[in-house]
Order: C-alpha cells, then sequence, then structure tokens
C-alpha cells in the first residue's frame, strides 16, 4: 500500500472508528453471536490474489464491528473498565504508523527515553518516591511474571547462573491472599515454584490478606526449611476490589527478607487521586509494583506500568547481551529489552503521553472522581433495596460494586442459579454487561464503574435494569 | 476526546503518518542524537491542565520523528527487516479503536474467531499440515519461553501441579546450537532450567547445529541422569541465517521422546515460498514453531505466530479458571488466554488479515523474491570484490549476507577495529544502517536486506557506500 493510497483509507478507517465510538451507546454490549458464527462468514483459506479494500471494510463492518463485545459501551460494566480514551488512541496509531522497534535504545532512542519520561510522570502522578525506576510491559499477568522472576533470583543468590530451580537448593515459596488474581498463581506456576509452594493466605471480613495469617505461613515454612522468596499484595482485588494491608505486609516483607510485589494493576490508577492514597500506605517498602494504565486510567491496551525499586536486579535477571545487539553507548542509555521478557518492543510510551497531555492529570482526576462518586451513589441505592432481597457484599472503597439479589425463599445453588439467571437477562438483552464472579463459594454480580462515557443515567438504567431482571423481565 | 475531535485529529495523524512514510528515505536512517537528548527536550513533569493537541503533533514532529532509528527506510539494512505494511498499520489501527480486550471468548468473539481463521490461513501459506494450531503471541522470546514452560511440563510430568522444578526429580536440560538466538537462553534461564543445564550444540563449517554433536550431548546427560526436555533448532540463525538440519534433530528429538522447538522466527516468512520450504524439512516432526510475522512478512510488530501440535498440553500448562472468567461456552470456544502468558491480549488478528488480503499471498511471494534475488545479486558482487578484499563469510539462502573487508595488512583486533569501523562511517553518515555481529570470535557486517521499499538500487548504492567507507570515505 502506498502512502497516498493509506491516505485515502486511513481517512476511511479514522472516521469508521469515529462513527462507531459516537453510535457505540446503540450497540449491543455483548453480541449476539454463538461459537463459531464468524469463523464461519470468513474464508477458510487466504486469498491468491489482493482484495479490494472496500471489501475488508465492509467485512469489518458486516462481520467484525457486531461480534466484539464493546468494552467502550457506556453500560459496559464487566470485568474491569479498559478505557481506550481516543486520544492514547492517536497515540498508538502513531506507533504502528512509525514501524519502529525498540531492541535496544539506538534501534529507536525516542522509543526508550519518552517511556523513561512518560513513566517517570506516572510515577509522580502516583505519588511514589524517585527511588522508583518505571518501565512498560504488556499486561500484569507478565509484570507480575517478571517480579517473581525476581524474586526467584534474588531468593536463590541468582541460582538461573547455576542450576536454576534444579540445583537441590531448599526450595522457595510464594505467597498471596486467597483472593488474588489467578494470574499470581499462573506466574508462580510458570517460574517453577510449584504448586505446593504457593501459599494462599487467608483473608479477613473485608476480604482482605490476614497479615497475622501471612506471618503464621512464613515460620511454618522456615520451621520445615522452606525458604520464603515472594509476597504478592494486591491493592483492589478483582472480585471485590479488597485492600490487602501493605504497611504490614511490607513490615512482615522487610523483616523476612521477603521480595514483595504490591499487584495494583486496577486500583493503582485511582493513586492519581491523593485522597485514595491511604489505600496502599506502606507501598515504598514494596520491591516491584504493578499499575495497568490500561485499565481505568484510560490509555489503549496494552500498557501495563511496571516499577521497580532496583532496576540493576532486573537487568541482571532479564539480560543477554549478544553481540548483534551491542552498540558504543550501552553503557549510558537504558535497554528495556533487559527490563522484561521480550526483545522487540512496540513504541508504547506514545499512547500513554498522548493520553496524559490531551487529559492532563486534572482531567483524568476528575473522571475518576466521578466514577467514585458513582459507585458510592450504587452502593447506596442498592443498600436502600434491602427491602427488595438486595445485598451489597464487600466494602466499596473503589469503583467496583458486589451485589446479589437475596429472595426469602433462595439459598445455596438456588440461590446461584437465581443470580445467574438475572445477570445473564441483562447481558443477553444487550443493553448492559456484568461479570458474575465466585465469593465465598456463592456467585454474585460485580458491577464494575468506570467506562469513559459512564455516566450517573447509566449507572441508573442499569440499576432499574437489575430490578426489573430479578423478577424475570427485560428493560429496553 | 470526542469522536468528532478524534476524526479531525485522526485524519492529520494520518497525514503525518503518509508523509512521513512517503519522505522516508530523505531522513537519516540513524537519528544523529546522543543518549539524553530526547529527554533533554521533554518536561520533567506531567501537565496540570490537557494541553492544546497541536502542541502534542509539534513535539512528534519535533522531537519523537527525528528521535527514531528509520526501521522502515529503503536503506535499513540493519537487525532484520521489522516490515510495517501500510495495509497491515490500518488494521492495527482499528484494533486500537475499538479498544476490546480478550480475556475470553464472550470478551470479544471476533478477536478470537478472527485469530483462529487467520492463523491457519498462515499455516496454509506455510505448507504445514492442518495437524497445527496457531496463535498470535507478541514476540519470539516470548513464544520460545512458551515451548520451554511447556517441553519442561511435558518432561516432569506436569510437575508444576506438585513441587515444580522443586520436587527434587533429576534435573531436565535443554539444547541448542550455539548460533541459536539469545532469547533461547533467556526463555531457558527464566524457566527455570539453570545456565548449567543449557547446552550449545556445535555446529558445522555452515554455522548449523552438528546432529551428531547433538546425540552425543544427550546421550552424555543421560548417562549421567539428566532428563533432555527440549531442543530449539534455528531456521535462519540471527547472524547468519544459518538452516539447522531439521530432519535430522526431529528424529533425534523422536527417538529421546523430547520436544522439538523450531524458531523460524525470522527465515519463517520465507516458508510461503514452496522453492524454500527445503529450509525446515522434517519440520512436521517438531512439537512447537514460531514465525515472526511481524518481520520480514510484514505484520506491524508485534504478530509472532505460535504453531503448536498438541494445544490441550498447552492449554494445560498456562491456563487458570478463576470465577470471574467463566462462561457457558467454555467447552465450544478457544479462550485464548490458555494459550500463552499474558490474560489480556489485543485483536491482533486484524493486521495480519489486512495484510494478507490487501497483498494477497502471491503480493507477498512477489516481494519475499525481489529481497532473495537482491540478496543473490549482492553476495555475487561482493565475491567479485575479492580482489579488493572482500570476502562472504557464510551461505547466503535467504537475505542476510554476512560480510568482511579484510585487507591483507589486518588481522585480530585490528581487522575488528577496521569492520567496526567503516560500518559505524555510514551508520554515522545516516545514508544507510548495518548492524555488526560477531561470528567465530570475529566482527563481520551484516546487510540484511527485505524492506518493503528496498530495492535492488538501494542494495547497489550500499554496496558503493561500503566500498567507500573502507577507504575511509562516505558517500553522499
Amino acid at each position: 500500500m502506498t502512502p497516498e493510497e493509506f491516505r485515502r483509507r486511513g481517512h476511511e478507517l479514522v472516521d469508521l472508528i469515529a462513527d462507531y465510538r459516537a453510535g457505540i451507546a446503540k450497540l449491543p454490549v455483548r453480541p449476539p453471536v454463538r461459537p463459531g458464527d464468524i469463523r464461519g462468514r470468513l474464508p477458510a483459506s487466504p486469498p491468491a490474489g489482493p482484495e479490494p479494500f472496500d471489501d475488508l471494510l465492509r467485512d469489518v463492518r458486516e462481520i467484525i464491528l457486531p461480534g466484539v463485545t464493546q468494552w467502550q459501551h457506556p453500560s459496559f460494566f464487566g470485568y474491569f473498565p479498559a478505557n481506550a480514551e481516543l486520544s492514547s488512541v492517536l497515540g498508538d496509531q502513531l506507533s504502528s504508523g512509525l514501524g519502529v522497534i525498540g531492541l535496544a535504545w539506538q534501534s529507536g532512542p525516542a522509543l526508550t527515553e519518552l517511556e523513561e519520561v512518560v513513566t517517570d510522570w506516572l510515577r509522580q502522578m502516583l505519588g511514589l518516591s524517585p527511588s522508583w525506576s518505571g518501565v512498560i510491559q504488556d499486561t500484569a499477568s507478565t509484570s507480575s511474571l517478571v517480579a517473581l522472576l525476581c524474586a526467584r533470583e534474588r531468593a536463590s543468590g541468582f541460582a538461573q547462573g547455576r542450576g536454576g530451580l534444579q540445583g537441590g537448593s531448599a526450595p522457595l515459596a510464594v505467597y498471596q491472599s486467597a483472593q488474588a488474581h489467578s494470574s499470581v498463581e499462573k506466574a508462580a506456576l510458570l517460574a517453577g515454584f510449584g504448586r505446593e509452594n504457593l501459599r494462599s493466605v487467608a483473608v479477613d471480613a473485608s476480604h482482605a490478606m490476614d497479615p497475622a495469617a501471612l506471618a503464621a505461613a512464613i515460620a511454618a515454612d522456615r520451621a520445615r526449611g522452606i525458604v520464603p522468596a515472594a509476597i504478592v499484595a494486591t491493592t483492589g482485588t478483582t472480585a471485590t476490589t479488597a485492600l490487602d494491608p501493605v504497611a504490614a505486609i511490607a513490615e512482615i516483607a522487610r523483616r523476612e527478607g521477603v521480595w514483595l510485589h504490591v499487584d495494583a494493576a486496577m486500583a493503582g490508577s485511582a493513586m492519581i487521586l491523593p485522597e485514595c492514597r491511604w489505600m496502599w500506605e506502606g507501598v515504598e517498602g514494596a520491591d516491584s509494583i504493578v499499575v495497568n494504565a490500561h485499565k481505568w486510567l484510560g490509555a489503549v491496551f496494552d500498557c501495563s506500568a511496571y516499577f521497580v525499586r532496583d532496576p540493576e536486579h532486573l537487568v541482571r535477571v532479564m539480560s543477554t547481551n549478544p553481540s548483534y545487539l551491542r552498540s558504543g553507548v550501552d553503557g549510558e542509555v537504558r535497554n528495556y529489552r533487559d527490563w522484561g521478557i521480550p526483545l522487540g518492543r512496540r513504541f508504547r510510551a506514545l499512547k500513554l503521553w498522548f493520553l496524559i497531555r490531551e487529559q492532563g492529570v486534572e482531567g483524568l482526576a476528575k473522571r475518576l472522581r466521578r466514577d467514585l462518586e458513582n459507585a458510592r451513589w450504587l452502593e447506596s441505592t442498592v443498600r436502600g433495596g434491602a427491602g427488595e432481597g438486595w445485598r451489597v457484599l464487600a466494602p466499596v472503597p473503589l469503583q467496583t460494586v458486589c451485589v446479589r439479589h437475596e429472595p426469602p425463599d433462595l439459598a445455596g445453588e438456588a440461590l446461584d442459579a437465581h443470580t445467574l439467571g438475572w445477570v445473564e437477562l441483562i447481558n443477553a438483552s444487550g443493553a448492559a454487561y456484568l461479570t458474575p464472579a465466585k465469593l465465598d463459594g456463592r456467585w454474585m454480580a460485580r458491577v464494575s464503574i468506570g467506562g469513559l462515557r459512564t455516566e450517573r443515567g447509566d449507572v441508573a438504567a442499569l440499576w432499574e435494569r437489575m430490578r426489573t431482571a430479578v423478577r424475570g423481565g427485560v428493560s429496553p
């Protein structure tokens, strides 16, 4: 495709995206498709010759757009807000257009240095001290894996340079709360610790990690000759946005010499609000932190900010230095390939840079405060529906409200069926989207508020839909 | 940013990218910047309020564009061709604009099913049998890590469900050639095998793995009670595009019951040409393959195609199943989160789909054949310069020509200084870009041909620049 064709088709595509975003509220949030529907409409084999670009755009309109779940819809209350602010989309568009790859500083100086600058902007926005260094990873799954790998190597005296985990040393253990995200378990297994060496520490009534239980688990392991290697504390768990007590956990980590990783993938965005920073008080005692700028903050996916206290250790764990990547300036620059798993890297800093500059820190803060207020409104509204059987199941420090409708005659599996039933009524209607989750063994509905275009009216409409759905009905 | 502002600014940005690509040949390939230059021109702190978008675009023009290495320049001969075909850029632009996340089939049905379809298109294009299943990872570093993790779990009887690598079983070993990419070593260390359990098998005169040496290394390990877990064979090494004999290696892997991963990250694109498929003959005997569609083929980074023979095993190693990700269709669909490390996934299939449809398989094949011919032309031209001291150092099966200028009076470190000196003269001129590498302990120049806009004339101009540079001069 020539630059002139790109210009013409690029304008068409920008218009398509603008129209899509402008009209998104009219689309069903969850598309009415069944497994195989999309695949069945696509040719099984690639075209031998070039196809007209108009055919591509037609298929985008007719097959792709009606086949995606509308994460940017104002009534998307599922999973977490994965806001793709349109200014950030433009930054990402530029990244794709430049086609530059970060293998090393010299393969894209601006790619490296803008990432240094903009991750440091984010550090300041989050209220973190200057002792943290930032890098952009793809997701929190990867960031947490990087953290556990670094913890593994610190605890083992850098065993990867010898026999790795196969050297016959004392086993290393990892500690998380029973409410930690599934990516922590996955990371621990992939890093080779083994499920037998992963501890799920008990939580308190607010679903937050119990530091006394953590200390006891560590003591029990030490007594058995097992070496504690890493603790993962979560600021804002996935199910209920529970807040592990970071300060108390950091004190244990310090005393025991254990790596502390703080998973603030979702809730970290709220730390740009000074009034929220109590939620991760003690975070300065951690060794690593992950905050996904591609969630509530608004950078288009993928943009997971990983902050480390000791970048030299990170580089030691992650670096390779083949001749074809060496350059005369290696001692003077950051080579971000040594700050994570992939060698090649996109120019991801652009999407965060565009977002922050176009919105300003105050603009971002204002939107987050709107969402917090909407969550408090829904919380109190649901509490007001107690007479109808509504219950708020967990504290609401952030933007997620965990609810259940509990008719007096239902319990156990019948209650689960009722919950999954009314949520599915809403989801199937296309009018809004919720993802259920299990809490203490029973299903509940999570209302995750925070879409870019989600206003009070959308939350109020959801509440009416919920009230209608539990009676087996669907609101338009 | 509203959809209407996005429309206006998006058009401006498309024009900026079109102009940039149209004028790229006039830019210096390597930007004349020093470490810290870009950082020094950016504010140290984020803006409190919103900034005008015009200021952003001004900074893109004045700071970012002059600060990137021009990978899309027709005289970029460094690293590898990372072609960002403009049709693929549009597909990626759409992915960003949609802002949909692949956590599970239901979080984006089209995202999942288009990835199934388009990776299967690529499988057919590469001449692979229908027994392979494809998924898009970010990079070959990650793909190879996934392969080694799967190999680790197969060899250990799925030890991650027990004590992981810490269970005290016999150590597992990994085998690569001495010319394998640095990402293989990195993956082996991150997967916990330990450096002492990573074997670098000797290569033959063409820098390809010696199967007899591999068999001997495996036998020696078995005799010591070490269990061979994985062999990584490379089709097209980074330094010289050497071709490990996959058929012979696959026979050893089969006999020994060892996982075989084929790293065809760079050269895999050439397998869309039937006349090149002898280069990985025997690949059907492998367990996993990586082909980076974001290299020579032209999909904008990141788009690493990973093919597996046994997706059930992959899913078993990678899956987690928290309640908040479950859905009623889980048994009927692919959940690609269980096919790799990250939970969240971009809609990456779009960029590959746009590329293949806009170009057609024949269009892609034609461009690759052009590049192969250009490489053969340069090889024979350099050989014709033997009288001036030029030497081709390795076979040229693909698009990389490894050369050295060897004046009769230079050897050892003086020859290295000469090589690095003339390459740096070219790179510093901005007219073209080469990355040197070490081969058998001495520096050489790699000419990696295959940019989208790199024609015979550009290669011929490079050759004249090389001849001038070894005399200490610079061609305009």
